[in-house]
């Protein structure tokens, strides 16, 4: 089992962020290519006023900022020049798909397909949609709004793939703000299936990848998870990755890099429900030689050492 | 606009120390001399029980513990070293005051700027003073202290400029232990205005330098505030600065450095506002090349670059 | 006052993994040796599901996971290379004493000790015990279950010495979750005396050195509990350790390293009240100039500094 795709965490939510330039951005993909990584899928285009691109229709009709740098030119450069391939991630407006007003948040991001497509269609790396609204249970709506958003994006593109990156409503799905590691309670592995096969049922068609975060719930009850994500995929005809997140959500701090150790166990986890392709967020904050936290550099080479070990069986 | 000037923030209240020497602190201000910065501004000279020098009167009054260091001499002896203008921060006792005893924060106060202006006021780095506790309400005897602290300064050290900066009570102003980023409500524009209108009429004469931080309040909301902060420090004949914060108050980690669109965002909003000059809280741990936060150096690479797009325009 | 040992925080409640292998784990020791650390910790053997080395009984009986590398025989090795004294760290359930269920946790910890000395117990570096369980309090039973397994401990192994890290009841003894940093009350010198003079009473003979945690009580309030701390240990034929922290637990971030005039303070008090033997909790993260975080370097040197202002003296 291989991480062979990553989030790049441009717009982040949550974690602080580290002031590269196009220098270090460059040296990032050397690293990620360095351990098998050959796909960087943009977490989110814009979240609420920040943006990685000069959307116009964001900027002018969602009063968002200018940024300072073309940051999708920028990805879609570097991914040509270190042949990866690049997933263009939606717009999270943070506001009207959080409130269930998905009509608006449907509407503000067919916007955004259409100049994203306009402008960075012609390049060769762009190879994918990710719809970056993440969710986990079935409330009413959802489901058609990755089914709208994902069916416009392979029509614009010709087809090309779209993938979601749900969670799982476990003990550890918490709030930002919550000082908490964990929680009582969390979904049971019957009505994760059930309201998932309600999903997919909806979504075949417009979504082809589909990547679990498998952070929100316990070591010992992850297994069960990944063997239903795995069937359910199947079921529907939709590929399943599985998000092994390189984050730990254990500590005080949030968040650090996983412990290597954790990191092993969710990927042999998921190996043996089945599931072939890795994708983590992310690896520029918690796997990189050059993060600002020196524990992802640990990481990166606990990683290599594991890599050669499987090379060497 | 520029950066000219950076808090040393000792003693801290919630920031973790860095344990440099005098080497270190050496090699900062060169860093700081490198991108423009001639002005350092001690936040405090102590703060409860923790200072910066060896002070009798607090040593012996307030129970605070003798330093190992004389945080003050070094920083007096770097400033004339790297031709900085050093401004010596006032006693915090982080009781008194936030009590609103007043009277005693005065007391306590009194006897510091004697003992500071006697051991210290001697070096030509000496330059002016900052009165540490920060408000950001008109409560009841907090402009009386500010005018007389700065009175009180001013008139032993034959008129040397007295710094104050105070906080906007927006959505981000929270106490320490609160685990959210923001809350509902804060101050309005106008009442900001009828209140700092009437904190300048009390304190002109007594401060020279207003810097309010920039932090407290969504960017979108900034300039309207910063415009109402220059209007009325021109109206009562105050210099206006803007504290131009480098650590991310929109993060779960409390905290680390900024990303540096916001802060040129900050920047240019001040600017746009008329301000002409900036201070930081601050150089050491959110934008210095040797920060324990790797994210500061390059912070400091990103505005290093800016700066040479301001000159190359 | 020198620090003559250090723990190793394997496994970690809230301590984020660094994620170093062998070669970073030599370079520490090397470190510690370079200090005057001769005697390393280990902090526990394994915490719920977690463990340090591959552990039939747990694994098997309390469900735990196989850990991917074998970190007591590491540690150990290690130790004798480094010519250093390595101490055992029982089994903490996180469960069973929790819920104050003592007879389970001394059962399954039985069996790790029985385990533990049939793998390792040959090592020459094999030098003592540790009991993780960590209280303050004198709650039914908590002293029967350190003087039982203590007893084990020392039977098995031919008397080798068995430490406790109490820790002390005071105003930062706060949850893992709780945002704060300090809370009202804590418990009085008076009745940490009269609890641990009983608990003491019933663990002498079983257990040999009590290294009080020295970071759960104000600067100001610390010496009065290091002086009974010393008496009560001196008078019931203990040796009294202090467990000098090198983590700050006054700052938003919990956790990062500690301003060195604070350990220098906390060192010269447990001098003041007699005590001659410090370990800190813990070196490798906050102290070491191999650490994530680099104000651990600086504390190091700061360190070296006050161990060659010893030696000049």
């Amino acid at each position: 089992m291989r991480i062979s795709a990553t989030f790049l965490d441009e717009i982040s939510h949550d974690i602080p962020h580290q002031n590269w330039g196009r220098r270090e951005w460059d040296a990032d993909f050397a690293h990620m290519k360095a351990i098998g990584i050959d796909t960087v899928v943009l977490i989110r285009c814009g979240y609420r006023d920040w943006l990685t691109y000069p959307s116009a229709s964001l900027v002018n009709g969602a009063h968002a900022f200018e940024p300072p740098v073309d940051l999708v030119r920028m990805f879609l450069d570097l991914s040509e020049e270190h042949a990866m391939r690049f997933f263009f991630g939606l717009y999270d407006s943070g506001r009207y798909w959080v409130n269930r007003e998905y009509r608006k948040e449907i509407e503000v991001n067919r916007r955004v397909i259409d100049e994203a497509w306009n402008a960075y269609g012609g390049s060769p790396a762009f190879s994918g949609w990710y719809l970056s609204q993440e969710c986990s249970r079935n409330v009413d709506g959802i489901a058609e709004l990755y089914a709208e958003l994902g069916t416009e994006c392979k029509s614009i593109s010709g087809g090309l793939p779209v993938m979601i990156s749900p969670y799982i409503d476990g003990p550890k799905a918490l709030g930002q703000d919550d000082p908490r590691t964990s929680r009582e309670g969390g979904v049971s592995v019957a009505m994760h299936e059930r309201e998932w096969d309600s999903i997919f049922s909806t979504i075949r068609g417009s979504v082809d990848i589909v990547a679990f975060q498998d952070g929100h719930v316990g070591f010992h009850e992850l297994p069960a998870f990944l063997h239903v994500n795995k069937r359910l995929a199947d079921r529907h005809g939709l590929s399943c990755w599985t998000n092994c997140e390189t984050f730990d959500r254990d500590m005080p701090i949030k968040f650090l890099p996983i412990k290597w150790e954790k990191l092993l166990l969710k990927l042999r986890a998921a190996a043996n429900a089945g599931i072939r392709d890795a994708i983590t967020f992310e690896f520029s904050h918690f796997m990189s030689p050059q993060s600002a936290y020196l524990q992802a550099g640990h990481l990166y080479n606990r990683y290599r050492e594991y890599l050669e070990s499987l090379t060497g069986a």
